[in-house]
């Protein structure tokens, strides 16, 4: 942990604990933000004393007034600034001075409106480094505690929400609005509620931490716009879900670059592809979910009802349509329905009427009363095949929707097995669904988010299973001599490093490659040739073509030494013809490997996760098919192992249709250590290695060609320099 | 059309427009189904008469009842029969001699509950043959007409719905009940609403056709459990498609083999592949949904706005967030963001404030009111290149929501291009959402909906557009060469044909086979050698060896006399070991063609569709990546270029990666070809054209290999027989 983290750590507490509150820039004009933010901390009746502060007036609300924090006599835990942003910094040093170390930046004004405005920003920051403070925001909603300890409503939202076990981080504050209006239609609770802003001081990181430590959350959402410290973000979530078991689940717009461009217009920041972003929450188990509703129809799984044991569910209905629908959501979602063993079945026809389906899913026929799904409940609760029940309702003439939806609550207090609902239709079923809601019974709409959230929290169970770090260094590396080739070509302020010299950097990391040797002439050629053997390949050799069949720069199955001159004296009158400022290196001799799979294995450099490995079958499966998998570097064995197999055409490579069996363990050792190289020379900035010949299992595989990119030192030094302003 | 059917279309318009109703079967018992059905007509304030008619009773609220329907003295257009299922047959019997043509029989325990249910389904049937009823139902929720000509509740649903132009028709009478739920609370009107049950004589065919002639019906809905005449299905949807521009929305549930079989146990029908019900679908312009709500979130878009001239929007919101998210949305359904000209976007400078985004998505802020919202519209509206506008609203402290709401029904009126919106919360939106859904502006809780409905109205123009009808026949063919071998294999009772034969058949309807030649000894073989030349393949051909590979019966690449007699030899002696029993008919040598690309093309017979045609590239496309597509028969010359466009390796056969684009003309040959022979010989069961070699450009295609298997006459004769029963 940094200090500046661990003076939030301590900071944070004041923030969502405090036992006095400024607010600095109130005001007596009721609809405007100061103002509203009093009042929203007065009606929650918060428990501990509000100073409004006000240059001038003697008491807004009845309460006293001060012109300045440093003139209220007692301690204050926190201030919250409704300033306008020219002089915030003024309120903020006042803050320091009066030894206040939590405080919350309300106004707008800073770097999400560019030019003067972010320096307005770093201003803040600097003071708050000074006086050892920590802020939230600047342009942001506000926070909101709804622990009874403290009761804090220190936000402009319209309303304060019920309390609960969500915890919600939001940089958007326009969300939160939306985000509350819905939860409370819901019943939905919330422990901490917070909109973070432009994070400048307090990121989402040291917000996942304290909601981690605090007792009160149970889940953790969060809607980000851009991933600014994505490394961070991967490390705080493992070790969140991990030590706390804690779900985080976040919901990452910008999706697409249209998106993404509308997102950086307000949050400045260089998007990353988002399939990077999928894989890398996948690797440090965040569930990311793709709209609000989502975000919330998983939450609430998660957190009201017990996790299931499996993934077979028991399916109730007084509606045959929608059993099928349901049905096939479930199925759709990868869960299976639970086959009922005799006793169930037994008690199943005795309970319900002749024409009722006791198979799964369980059609309790239409003129079903309440005593029906009592029956069928607790039957299938017995059921040990049992993991869960999804209980269907349709609004039938005699249908007792109030008395069906206290059933439920009752029987699902009785077993300690999950139980969702949905009440389908609107107006009718609206007072069942209503007590489902207040007594935290999931409801879905449709079967389908009832289908997608069992299956989160069944995935989340795997999650929090998973052995997470077993980190995997490859030490039996020539680290110096291919720290010299980086070196050298340091020097020559090159960025795009020569098969050649490729070659000898992967050869020092022992990545297995063929036979090869640079030759000048064509002699040199035939006397290398000779030691080299037939088949083989030439391919020329200069710092300025990178795409060497661009201009027929490689010639492949040479079997003779007539072949070898043939090949040397085309390719050098074809470089003259087609590339002629060329520099030629010279040409390089490699023995041409057996056939087998093609692969691409490769690193790419990614603005929010930092470097990335991707792994696929060559050309037209990555091309077409975008059959490709990412993961964000340093990778684990395990996680090397999850890439081979979690590729589409996997089954091509463990020998599907009769084929051999490929060297899966080849590529994972190749794609160690590639991790190990990246760690080691972090100045990489891409790298190809295209195709990786992979041969039947036992026999290994083959770098046929390898392309590397390089940030130049300077490059580095300066960006370095540039992110620590 | 057949008899039956037009006897219905003249009998459906009794069945919605009555003049006089008999309720047969009516009592005074509150809370049951004929005394619903009964309050529900008299509630709705029905525009005609109503008898009951009950054995006894005098008079059921405050109306005559008479004892049989028989005894009504005035003339009666429709009867509702709530009968207990074993008596109902007596029931249909009066109302036949009654002379009354239209009949909706409500009462189940019939076809759906097996055994003599299905007994009795037949007798209504005979019973309504004779007399030229045409029943709805049995086992059905009832009818509802909201047109104020008639205004008829003839079902057992607890409520009238809102008169609209929506007709919805439904298999489940259960999901009617939570349909009408759902729409009233939205103020979603209906024009027909329609339970048909088990469709024991009027379909959802004849209904289709009904809702194609209503005037008061523009947009139509159905929910189906199993597709029985597929081929009826499609017909009907192009046919109204092309006449009369409706759309059809189809929710076809049982997708996957589990739901199917829930579907299956209250329906009792054989479910087909559900890609192949998509492709069904697709290739007649249904538009399919997969759950209510797509259902209905898309059919308002349809009814309630004009449809757009373009796929590109302009998003309005007070929000930066939902506008990220509103525009990840749209880019992921294909549409795309409009670029507004230097005059929109003069306006929106004008009127928005400093900080407000003019780009598109347009940010009027949080603070932003009813004013910001109309300058913003009407500038977009006005913009040539927005073909549509998205609204987004969350609840802020100062959002004037219900004005607001007010201000986008007014804006649209002036327009004619479509505005569809999302309110962001729900209690304190709910009064603007009620206001726009009243005046049926399209509001939706997620802007993935919203950019989902907003592309299903833009593909349905693409849709009206299409040319459907321009059946291709090949002439060219020897039909009469072909019936002989078809002829000759049912002789013998095969079902399986072997390849000699198979190459007969399709030599016959001038597929491209390479030389071939059967034989029977090795010097024959030598002999043939010579004149079809090397190098060349030689296969086993036995009735009782479907796959020879399996038995090591295929040998390629033979390239010398020598070889041609290991060959055979070889094989001969494999033979002899691996399928000792197996009756060779003979070694077929084959001419060796030339390497290409591998494609798959073949015949299936789907349950629901008939004969289908399945076209992808060999091995592994097909079966990792699932990359094959689907037509039902008949297919279009035009259909046949849409299958080779529309698989993902589509680039591969147009020549990327720079490689030579491949004969797409001759495989569109052989699909034509292919659908003639089986319109022509229907007893093909299944072919299988694999491989089928794919050359480069003009130099054509070639059948390696094919199968075919055949359902035997006497077999389809048995079946057509069945069938008619």
């Amino acid at each position: 942990m940094t200090i500046r983290a661990s003076i939030h750590h301590q900071n944070l507490d004041k923030i969502f604990y405090p036992e006095s509150v400024a607010i600095v820039g109130a005001n007596k004009v009721s609809g405007t933000v100061p103002n509203d933010i009093l009042m929203s901390i007065l009606h929650a009746n918060f428990n501990g004393v509000v100073f409004p502060v006000s240059p001038r007036e003697k008491f807004i609300a009845g309460v006293k007034a001060y012109k300045y924090v440093i003139d209220i006599e007692d301690p204050v835990d926190l201030a919250i600034l409704v300033f306008p942003s020219s002089v915030c910094h003024m309120a903020l040093e006042q803050c320091g001075k009066k030894g206040i170390k939590a405080v919350i930046i309300i106004s707008a004004g800073f770097k999400e409106v560019g030019g003067a405005g972010i320096d307005r920003e770093k201003r803040l920051i600097e003071i708050a480094n000074k006086y050892d403070m920590s802020f939230i925001g600047p342009n942001c909603l506000g926070v909101i505690n709804t622990d009874p300890r403290t009761r804090l409503n220190a936000s402009f939202a319209r309303k304060m929400p019920e309390e609960g076990s969500i915890g919600f981080l939001s940089q958007s504050g326009a969300l939160c609005t939306a985000v509350l209006d819905y939860a409370q239609a819901k019943h939905i609770g919330f422990s901490k509620f917070i909109s973070f802003g432009n994070k400048a001081d307090i990121s989402e990181i040291d917000l996942l931490y304290y909601l981690a430590e605090d007792e009160k959350t149970k889940v953790i959402l969060l809607y980000l716009e851009e991933v600014s410290k994505g490394k961070q973000l991967m490390l705080a979530a493992r070790d969140i879900i991990q030590r706390t078991g804690k779900p985080i689940l976040v919901l990452k717009s910008g999706r697409t670059s249209e998106g993404a461009s509308a997102a950086a217009s307000h949050t400045g920041s260089l998007a990353g592809r988002d399939d990077i972003c999928d894989a890398a929450f996948e690797q440090s188990g965040i569930i990311r979910c793709y709209d609000i509703e989502e975000m919330f129809n998983r939450a609430i799984a998660l957190t009201y009802q017990p996790a299931p044991r499996s993934n077979k569910v028991a399916i109730i209905t007084n509606a045959g349509g929608p059993g099928v629908l349901t049905t096939d959501a479930a199925i759709m979602q990868g869960l299976s329905l639970a086959s009922f063993n005799e006793t169930t079945s037994q008690l199943l026809k005795k309970h319900l009427p002749a024409t009722a389906n006791t198979k799964n899913p369980i059609d309790v026929i239409g003129d079903a009363r309440a005593d029906r799904y009592n029956a069928a409940l607790s039957a299938v609760f017995n059921d040990p095949d049992v993991a869960g029940v999804f209980v269907i309702l349709t609004p039938q003439s005699m249908t007792e929707i109030e008395d069906i939806a206290k059933e439920i609550t009752v029987v699902s207090e009785q077993f300690d097995k999950p139980i969702y609902t949905s009440f389908m239709g609107e107006s009718d079923v609206a007072p069942g669904i209503d007590i489902l809601q207040r007594n935290k019974i999931p409801h879905y709409i449709l079967p389908e988010s009832m289908a997608d959230a069992f299956a989160t929290v069944w995935q989340f169970e795997q999650i929090k299973q998973k052995e997470w770090f077993h980190e995997t260094f490859v030490d039996n590396v020539l680290f110096d001599k291919a720290h010299m080739v980086f070196t050298n070509v340091n020097a020559k302020n090159q960025t795009y490093i020569t098969e050649d010299l490729s070659s000898e950097i992967l050869q020092a990391y022992r990545f297995p490659l063929p036979q090869m040797k640079m030759i000048q002439s064509q002699q040199e050629a035939l006397n290398v040739a000779e030691t080299i053997g037939y088949p083989m390949v030439m391919k020329v050799v200069s710092n300025d073509i990178i795409h060497k069949s661009d201009v027929h720069g490689v010639t492949t199955d040479i079997r003779s030494p007539e072949e070898v001159r043939l090949a040397f004296q085309t390719m050098k009158f074809l470089m003259e013809q087609e590339a002629p400022n060329a520099a030629l290196k010279g040409m390089l001799l490699v023995q041409q490997v057996e056939q087998g799979i093609e692969a691409i294995l490769g690193i790419k450099h990614d603005p929010s996760f930092g470097h990335v490995m991707m792994f696929g079958l060559g050309g037209i499966f990555v091309e077409i098919y975008k059959d490709v998998c990412f993961k964000v570097l340093p990778i684990t064995e395990q996680e090397a192992w999850e890439m081979v197999s979690s590729i589409k055409a996997a089954p091509l490579l463990k020998g599907a249709r009769g084929t051999n069996p490929k060297d899966l363990a080849a590529i994972v050792d190749c794609m160690l250590k590639l991790n190990q190289l990246v760690i080691d020379f972090p100045q990489i900035k891409e790298l190809d290695i295209n195709p990786l010949i992979i041969h039947n299992e036992g026999k290994g595989c083959h770098v046929a060609d390898a392309k590397i990119f390089i940030n130049l030192q300077s490059e580095l030094q300066s960006k370095k320099s540039k992110e620590k302003q």
